[in-house]
């Protein structure tokens, strides 16, 4: 076959299981927001046929033989082309599924589909044992899944890749190390500070549908297109891409917190705007038109929910249209007040709530964990009082219920082990870049006070969303901001924010 | 391949693909309800997709070659048992199916899948000329599609065997032939009764979110489970089967009508009580857990729609909750009143609007436009002025705009022609089992006044939902009834029922 010929061929195959992933898109979607208690079995099964099916047709023996055409012709001779990159990622998809055995795939999905409810009411009832025979299945299947793909030191590496692609632990460690000594001095120095604001401002009683109103109507002023998805409430808020114009985010609201709902929601958006404007018509499907690595995706997600989401700038514009909102729950408070409330630093038990200087000690301490159950040096059984031991370990003070400690978090019950550490990478990239944007966009806080926020997601569009997989996450960084990544710019944001509000230094 | 071997392999093929169009009917739901505008065209494309599949899988050799092993067996000898009955209806099926090229069946699925909402943006502005291109090709694609298929005397026919198999044209014309006369007749008398009931207590303002609990509360009261399905909102109120246990209805309610959008939940929840009792955890997914025909499923939610959802003892259970909910509007209304409201005759433009006795006209008049259609009489491009034409002469009146008129309904836009004719048949069989269920079931209109419908609801599992498909529709009339199908019920209900309203008698 003509490798031109063999490349459409291998394109439409490929384009044949994205458009079928992005229907089970729409399964997932509708289970976290929708699916009736009794219909939990029956998804389970639908999800399970999809797996099976995309699985068969990704590893068929036909696509190994189009790619090894593909892969001695010249037409990945310009190792940026859509072809090269293309065919780059899915060779490294294949060598990884082709190693699974359908069953086991299968397994996988059925699985976890069930166990997502299960964790659910454990954690309602803050009762482990509930979810311990779940969670056994599952990480015995990611114990399987990563010996089948193999792996140098550690199964964990196995996992990690499928988030982080060519990531290895022993640089995740590294970047881990040097970022935790310095957290725990800023946190130490801000546990000492010499003023703090008051957090009562924001944990108040809100009414839920003005939260979502604002949330809303946030989300739309920094660019998300209500056509191209729409808000819904579940109990986990995520981003859901389903369609190169089908990006929906899941939110919640507390009745007692205006700061979470919000910041969740836009987090999500921040994923949401990657999704909507990477090379969609072009390239939906393959890989020029998906993130590099999970952990670029969640540097979106992050940026724009802190580095946006919590500046004085932000609030310059915002804080006015929140008052008119919630004049009662306001009145009084100045923005200052309010801007101090929203970058509030104490530890916590839980991650999706932490400010941002605590934060990533929960993904070191869920990365340790992590690697330890699947390395088989916790037993699963052995999960809560391991988590809560490290925990005080990390944060200095008790867990006081599971709820609070092992179950906070879903991802477990998806059989998602691998994932954790991208969210720290995620960080790590949102403040390189920004310190990046910083210096491209010529006064680009002055336009936060606008309510304008174009400037920022076209600069973040051209260098981050557009190129899709054409770089590895690292070498993207390296494009972008001229450096590796280093958790400098991260501490040299982090300061700069909290010196003025914490009245701390660095030195 | 021994005949129980090659039944087993033949049953999880079809289970696969009832599996798979399972997976369709979420992304049929959530495009009613919640697809973002420019998700359009990507949806239309997942649904091709799924089309495709099931096409190919159905129609594959195989199937044929099992069917053939298991026909010649004795394993079908017992023609009631699972295995005559489905191999019966998938013979049936793929006898049909293997008719239709796959190109066909693909395009089908896409350009119906957009007709949708460019039906609905030219219903909302009442006008025909932006439906029509899109009409043009599914009239086209219908026409041939019976073409493939084959008939004996037109094209329609070919068309009705898909919702009402084995049902001859000529059979439905001569049963709406002795129908029409009867109900003209009765509904020139009920032009002039000496008493008629003000329909003003109805059409006043009633608040959405109220009249949304009031019908979820007498949904789950007649037998509705919530955890096996949901109630949400759309354009056009629909019954969603999408699994075993997960069987959603959507709902619209109107400011100013408080009949239209509780009676239209109930005739859904009909639909719903159907598919959530057929005996869904054995049969699910094979014709025996499948409806002998689309007007016996509409015999259903016709019959707790206007037998129980408008009778006498049905609001002297109710009426007191609604009056509790809506203390302003309901201030000195009666019962009877109400009662009377909810059975106001009167001939109008839009046929789910329409009352009890003048609906099946609106069906008699679609029928007649369909056919002439399909046979090409009458161009698209000519149906506003023909529909017209024909509406005065059914009712005696003027249609007033487009979205009075041929664009009221959404069936075409979904490729459907030859539907219409199962909604009179399900009136009639509503009418022909509910007259043996008050035979059967001594005092059951008691059972109403005390908001009892367990006793009607269980007859119903019994007689009617738990065949499946076993008999063919007019077989399983006269098993549960004893006679064959008749106009004759239903003008005795109709009569006894105005006879007290309106004081006409029949003679």
């Amino acid at each position: 076959m003509i490798p031109s010929k063999a490349y459409a061929e291998l394109k439409k195959r490929m384009m044949e299981i994205s458009m079928l992933n992005s229907t089970a898109g729409v399964l997932h979607w509708d289970q976290e927001a929708y699916l009736p208690a009794k219909a939990v079995d029956h998804r389970a099964e639908q999800l399970a046929q999809i797996s099976r099916l995309t699985h068969e047709w990704f590893t068929a023996p036909q696509v190994g033989e189009l790619m090894d055409t593909i892969e001695a012709s010249d037409l990945i001779t310009d190792c940026e082309s859509a072809e090269a990159v293309n065919v780059r990622e899915w060779r490294r998809m294949y060598e990884r599924e082709t190693k699974l055995p359908v069953d086991l795939v299968e397994d996988f999905v059925r699985t976890t589909s069930k166990a997502s409810s299960i964790w659910a009411e454990a954690r309602k009832k803050s009762d482990f044992s509930l979810f311990q025979p779940s969670l056994e299945r599952i990480v015995d299947l990611c114990r399987r899944k990563a010996d089948f793909i193999g792996y140098d030191k550690e199964k964990y590496e196995a996992l990690l890749d499928e988030f982080e692609p060519r990531a290895k632990v022993a640089d995740i460690e590294k970047i881990y190390s040097g970022l935790r000594t310095e957290l725990v001095e800023l946190i130490g120095k801000i546990k000492d500070a010499p003023r703090k604001p008051d957090i009562g401002i924001i944990k108040r009683p809100y009414d839920l549908t003005r939260q979502k109103v604002f949330a809303e109507s946030v989300s739309q002023a920094i660019g998300y297109d209500y056509k191209a998805g729409r808000f819904d409430e579940a109990v986990h808020a995520s981003c859901n891409e389903m369609g190169p114009l089908d990006v929906r985010v899941l939110t919640r609201y507390y009745t007692d917190d205006i700061a979470e709902g919000l910041t969740s929601a836009m987090h999500e958006v921040g994923h949401a705007l990657y999704d909507m404007t990477r090379p969609n018509k072009v390239h939906w499907g393959t890989p020029m038109g998906e993130t590099a690595s999970l952990g670029i995706h969640e540097s979106q997600s992050r940026l724009w929910e802190n580095m946006v989401g919590r500046s004085n700038e932000f609030w310059q514009y915002f804080f006015p249209q929140l008052q008119q909102l919630f004049r009662k729950e306001l009145a009084g408070a100045t923005r200052d007040d309010f801007y101090g409330a929203m970058n509030w630093v104490s530890p916590s038990y839980i991650r999706v709530e932490a400010d941002e200087a605590t934060y990533n000690l929960h993904v070191m301490l869920r990365f340790d964990m992590e690697r330890a159950i699947i390395a088989g040096d916790i037993k699963v059984s052995d999960i809560p009082g391991e988590w809560n031991k490290r925990f005080k370990d990390y944060f200095g003070f008790e867990v006081n219920n599971d709820a609070n400690g092992c179950l906070q978090d879903i991802h477990w019950s998806h059989g998602i082990f691998g994932y954790f550490p991208t969210y720290t990478l995620g960080n790590l990239y949102a403040a390189q870049y920004w310190s990046q944007a910083l210096k491209d966009l010529p006064n680009l806080l002055d336009d936060f006070k606008r309510g304008q926020f174009s400037r920022l997601f076209e600069w973040l569009g051209e260098k981050i969303h557009t190129p899709g997989s054409k770089y590895d996450a690292p070498d993207l960084c390296r494009r972008v901001t001229g450096s590796k990544l280093s958790h400098k710019p991260l501490l040299d944001y982090l300061y700069e924010k909290y010196s003025g509000i914490y009245g701390i230094s660095r030195n």
